[in-house]
């Protein structure tokens, strides 16, 4: 008997993630399956902790992959950083932070939230005069939120943090690997990622770090944490004692260490500018085609961009049209902006000019069919203009 | 700047698992990666989970795959069950059996631990006598322990439980796929497995089941799960209602299913006689090479075989040498019996009668140089001769 296998379309993908991945990384996916304690693989490990300390600017020992998805990654620092009882001050302003405040919840600490409108970072003042209230052991933030395009500025929140003495809990999912993530200048504790945003393989890994402190903070807890699988101790013993804890994927870390080494050849600080050359020139296209981003221009995030529905135009119909007819797939809203966004990933080796020109092409289309005209001609020169005025050293 | 990448090795794995894949599985994997929401991979959603319901034999609607390792399965399993303070009779007699009693004092459940002899399976007398104490709400039981080589004999236990009134939380990490699991005929209600063994992919997943009342269960729960990301109904509302939860990995999921689709293709049971029959060729000939076999004949494990280190062997040198030599991997003893057993894998695709023929070569060979003589001879004939008159129909 033969089973009749599903064939796996070729999309092309400018969502929130996954994206589209290098064809090294497809190769490295396809290595060999070896032990999660074999001599050649316990390499694989230290080398991915040496380039994940590049990619967050980081010295932290405890530095590595979680072996989940970001949330898992999520799940890692919120169920590692907190006891029952302890003060948390959860910063909303999206899907993602309000999912760090669920988990808070979860470990029973004492969870104040302190929510913003959609579509804006967090205000220093506000949380200032939350902070001075005292007390708290920990402060979340979301530096690229997910959800609404928004890239949280730090200097103040860094200074607040550090002078009311709360450790930092920073989700970096959307901006690792794409913009500059500064773990040890902005002296955050706690920070997580994932592998299929900026940093470019597939999904199923979470990177992670923590601080000197806060690994000392671990091991003064009066609890045991309560998630075995996410202990950060217990996953430190396995990657750096080579102890076993859980049967780590070759196949996945393979993926992620050659992503990896493609951000280490290009610099990660071409890398960056890559993502803001390229987020710049969607943006002026956008604009010229007279449609709106959703984001002020100093809160924008290079790697996810939100562009505003146009009034009267069905959200969901056009995403399935681009699905169908050019198996082009970009994210949708969501939750408070479920049908107001569509949310469009240039991120990793998938933020590049030709998948700006051909997203804009197919976009216009799309809305012709809903009868919503656009200035493609303008947008498409606008795009490629501003691509070239931002060209790399 | 170009850097310098790791060379995988290609080994053969006859350890606890990684197990080698099937050609099949590696081409998977190379599937173009495509969103967690798009509709094609929602199709392979739902066929993972028909073929997940065929390997467990069961008719549970709650049957998917955990994001993460057989660990995360297990803690998905122990953190959905239990909440604080419900009694829980933990059955201890091996590495695993000790992990599930860890994870459920985490949820700060009321544990009793039945602690037995590692090498033999839980006795049911014993587990009446504290059943008959009253007041319990789940027992966990090793079904394989991965650890010791044990198969757990079910049927008295199965009619303990029904007759206490007690839910079973079973480990298949290294039974299902290979050996019989009757999730439904023995009235389980929650199991968890892995993907990297008698399955036959690479690690990254962990198949899980609830029966109707434990879900029943979960919905009545008085304090939410802890554990976010494993959050069974969270879970299910992505797997079945296709709401986002987690990025899910289309790349471990279509090497899943290949795996899963080879399976029903094979059927069931003629995969279980395989795996019987190697087995069996194994224990023939590693017993007519005068070397023993750790686990009493009735309660041997067909997918791992524990063989006894010979007196004045040094193990860890056994296994160097088998790995540097001969590219095997083998597995070592874990806690009560590290240095004192060695764990054989012959699961999934990898359960094969060549591989059976290499490792005793290879095993003979490396134990001389140790001044430790073996009738190879005898050994190979023994083992040639069992698998023929094994046969399948």
């Amino acid at each position: 008997m033969t089973v009749k296998r599903p064939a796996a379309p070729m999309r092309t993908l400018m969502g929130p993630g996954p994206l589209d991945i290098h064809p090294n990384v497809y190769r490295a996916l396809a290595s060999p399956v070896i032990g999660h304690l074999d001599p050649a693989y316990i390499e694989v490990l230290d080398q991915i902790r040496e380039r994940l300390r590049m990619v967050f600017q980081t010295e932290n020992h405890l530095t590595q992959a979680s072996p989940g998805t970001g949330t898992s990654g999520m799940e890692m620092c919120v169920a590692n950083m907190l006891e029952p009882g302890d003060r948390v001050l959860c910063c909303v302003h999206g899907y993602f932070g309000a999912r760090i405040r669920q988990m808070a919840e979860r470990q029973d600490a004492a969870v104040t939230v302190l929510e913003s409108e959609w579509g804006m970072p967090d205000d220093p003042a506000r949380i200032e005069a939350a902070l001075k209230d005292g007390g708290y052991k920990v402060i979340t933030l979301v530096h690229a939120e997910t959800s609404t395009g928004v890239l949280q500025p730090m200097d103040d929140v860094v200074r607040l943090a550090k002078s009311y003495g709360v450790k930092i809990l920073l989700d970096t999912v959307t901006s690792l690997g794409g913009v500059d993530v500064k773990i040890d200048e902005w002296g955050i504790d706690a920070a997580y990622s994932c592998s299929q945003k900026c940093i470019g393989s597939p999904p199923g890994l979470a990177p992670i770090t923590f601080s000197e402190r806060a690994v000392e903070a671990m091991k003064q807890r009066s609890h045991p944490v309560r998630a075995w699988y996410l202990d950060a101790q217990l996953l430190d013993e396995y990657w750096t004692g080579h102890k076993y804890h859980h049967t780590s994927s070759s196949t996945l870390n393979y993926g992620l260490l050659e992503a990896l080494n493609l951000i280490e050849e290009e610099g990660l600080s071409n890398r960056i500018d890559r993502h803001l050359r390229n987020h710049r020139a969607l943006v002026a296209g956008i604009e010229a085609m007279g449609l709106e981003m959703f984001v002020a221009p100093e809160y924008r995030l290079p790697s996810l961009n939100t562009v505003r529905v146009p009034e009267g135009i069905d959200d969901a119909k056009v995403r399935g049209y681009l699905l169908e007819t050019f198996n082009l797939e970009i994210g949708g809203g969501l939750g408070a902006i479920a049908g107001k966004v569509w949310r469009v990933g240039l991120m990793g080796y998938a933020s590049s000019p030709e998948r700006i020109l051909f997203f804009m092409s197919c976009l216009s289309h799309s809305l012709a069919a809903q009868g919503h005209a656009t200035d493609l001609k303008s947008g498409l020169a606008a795009a490629m203009d501003t691509h070239e005025k931002n060209r790399l050293p």
